[in-house]
């Protein structure tokens, strides 16, 4: 069981700018620290920023920042905002599920269950707790 | 988050016998059933055999049983078995890890805590449940 590469590097950016909060950072700063590819990065600080967890300033001298505390930054929201699907099996998903039991089994509701046990535990953990 | 292809294949196998306990099932079948590829499903048997959960009958009239109650199969058991390494990240690894925050971040423990509780969730599921 494995978390989205997608995740991975949206934690890691998160993390990134937690730890420089005194000054903007720039997407191949992060890039070159982490060395991931910029253009995964420059996806990843997209839906940071249109959904609130951080600040571009364009021009010359921008950059990125965080737009909130990091206390105020909740690891379940950021996974719930990667790994939008959380498809554990392909039997969540109709579009990829091939298992003739689909109808019968109740294997998903277990499965949802853990899911959801996993997300949960998340609930209370915000980044200035992994910095 | 998903899990691995082998541990689908290995609840499908342990649905289909759990299904079928009045008589021996054969990989063929199960094979054609979930149409999964035969080579996958004989490492799969393997595997469960050799951890108790099945029985092989060998000879012409030979296949494959559960090995006990489907009330005494539990899936934590099964999901621990065919995902080891349950390696929610790549820092959970030395082998496969690249992030430099390795030794500082704590994102880590938050993530293993998060695995715990998808566990825990399945320790008291059995395949009974599911059938």
């Amino acid at each position: 069981m494995q978390l989205t590469k997608y995740t991975d590097y949206t934690l890691r950016t998160l993390l990134y700018l937690g730890a420089h909060q005194d000054r903007l950072s720039t997407i191949s700063e992060i890039s070159e620290y982490h060395n991931v590819s910029r253009s995964h990065l420059v996806k990843v600080v997209h839906q940071l920023g249109k959904n609130g967890f951080i600040i571009t300033v364009r021009g010359k001298n921008g950059g990125i920042r965080l737009a909130k505390e990091p206390n105020k930054i909740q690891l379940s929201q950021v996974v719930r905002l990667t790994e939008p699907h959380m498809n554990i099996q392909e039997c969540f998903s109709k579009e990829t599920n091939t298992c003739p039991l689909i109808d019968k089994c109740k294997l998903k509701l277990v499965f949802y269950d853990a899911r959801e046990a996993f997300m949960r535990s998340l609930e209370d953990k915000y980044l200035n707790d992994i910095l």
